[in-house]
């Protein structure tokens, strides 16, 4: 058993300002490929105005996300943020903020060690531009004890 | 010193449809019983229905959290999802992404690393069925150098 | 290579109730400090009432996030919480929830690896008293492979 460490990157480019995209067979492909067994994978977006979160496979409730996040942070409020800047997008700052930015996943037996219905998503609040993910992998190359046996996939 | 993985979970299935559980003994349990003395746990539920945060420890509190999870995300406000699903929990699903949905906690002396008056809860928001949480702990199986011994506690 | 880790504390006394404070550069330090080259950090505040989070270096989107969080959660609503408590801090605390409380960032080459704009604040929501941070860092002193290499600094 060895220990090990691995930075690898998503890139987006969206064509719409908003959009949620299921990245997890992507992150599945990247964990796979390092060789970690068994670990952490840190699922990091170097923006504010982006966030990975995890939810249901069921494609429109991330519209229903995006609209919940659109009344909780309206675009039309009034932001100290906008005086400053042209981009005009405090309200995407503030929406990828409250829906967490990153998130950190388990790894077992080399794959994402999530339940049956989690679906990892990427979600733009202010796109049509490039934008990357970090993704960081830590753990070890094989199995590393009792622990990986037991059962697991909720719904 | 050995680095060490430890993979456990929790189960749950409550009586209401929402429901707020202190978890912070079972968790500490399951830390004693990993050997890991110095590391990070995640607490991960395999659910998007679900979350685990950590707030303080005077039990009305988490009343007034979920009060606040259903004013921010109305139970009676119309979501797609719910179009698609019998089960009508589009609700449930965004209040869980907006508690946080996983923590990471610190490991230290082969305990959680927690302020004087911090508490790790699950949050139950579409309960009365069988719920699991993922415990991956990831660490090493003693003190690991210089920084352990510093004091810590707040409150 | 060895495995590293360390626990470190940030202090706060602010003067105000709420306040954002900077504190990139103090974390930086910390981790240039602990040797570690490549891993991850647990920025974990000790406390319920103040919370890490990333976001714009822009210091006017601090104030809009502080203002975005008290129009979700009004200090002038009614919590069980504040029954119970002299200090009338419900609010507080369910603000520092929805911000995120804690953070998990990478660490690459020795440093924080984030996005050129990305910056990390220590978020106050019920001051005037002294605050604790805990600083967990884990991961290797040396550089541990090819992943190591690949360019970054999103904007």
């Amino acid at each position: 058993m060895a220990f090990v460490m691995r930075r690898e990157f998503l890139h987006f480019s969206t064509a719409e300002l908003e959009e949620a995209i299921d990245i997890t067979a992507r992150l599945n492909g990247i964990v796979t490929a390092s060789g970690v067994r068994d670990g952490l994978v840190l699922v990091f977006p170097l923006h504010t105005t982006s966030a990975v979160y995890v939810s249901d496979c069921e494609p429109s409730l991330a519209i229903d996300t995006r609209a919940a996040l659109a009344r909780l942070v309206p675009g039309t409020a009034s932001y100290l943020h906008d005086a400053h800047e042209v981009k005009q997008n405090a309200a995407a700052h503030i929406r990828a903020h409250l829906a967490g930015h990153h998130v950190v996943l388990p790894i077992t037996k080399g794959s994402l060690d999530l339940g049956t219905f989690q679906t990892v998503y990427y979600l733009e609040l202010d796109g049509r531009r490039d934008k990357e993910v970090l993704v960081k992998i830590m753990g070890t190359d094989e199995a590393s004890g009792p622990g990986e046996g037991a059962g697991g996939g909720g719904t």
